[in-house]
């Protein structure tokens, strides 16, 4: 089921000095901030040779991040994205076997324009993961 | 600077639980496991198309990754791991910028066989920083 990995989000309690850290520290090739208010987050993408990291600073009051960098005020790693080919596919096969889908278990269009779904972080080893279909 | 993301790595309480979740319910390839008493850490491998997940179960006493757990009973995200060219080099560039590297500064042999650093997950947004030399 599970194809690439299509990005590791990051939260950031200060997207610019993100940003800068991994432009001028790390070298890294960043792109320009992009503000989702219906995602409720400004991203910025590091854009590695073979994936991204996805830089995520909260937007707006009910940003779905918010409450996680109160629990981590330094930021951290919030979530990683796999491509599936089908992603209603990948979602009743593992509704079968047991994991819980976010939300209302329907796809949403997510920060790439694709179809995207949630899995619950007890399912996955204490991880929010991500499935985006391509 | 940044080359590949080599890894990331999830820290888990029950290897072989979080393989089998990997391996049956998302369907990816999965490694056998491989005990390093070296790095304190029992690894298996998730082999993705771009790149590739490292699961770390605790081993031995003195594992580094056992205060993870004790804040993350459930395990989590526990580091991101990038490739450079030049270990040494992309050191002194960092410590010249400010950015702290764990431990006493030297590059270790990593659970790959390469060189490796850690940097300070305070200097990159609340993220733990593995830099592999490939």
């Amino acid at each position: 089921m599970l194809g690439r990995l299509n990005h590791v989000a990051i939260a950031v309690p200060d997207l610019a000095a993100a940003a800068a850290t991994y432009r001028d520290t790390l070298g890294a090739t960043v792109t320009a901030p992009q503000a989702l208010p219906e995602h409720g987050v400004t991203v910025v993408f590091i854009e590695l040779p073979n994936t991204k990291i996805e830089l995520l600073e909260p937007l707006g009051t009910d940003s779905t991040i918010a409450g996680f960098l109160a629990k981590n005020p330094s930021g951290g790693m919030h979530h990683v994205c796999y491509e599936v080919e089908d992603i209603l596919a990948a979602r009743d096969q593992l509704k079968a076997s047991g994991a819980r889908v976010l939300g209302d278990g329907n796809p949403k269009i997510g920060a790439h324009g694709k179809p995207v779904l949630f899995l619950h972080p007890k399912d996955f080893a204490g991880t929010l993961v991500e499935l985006e279909q391509v």
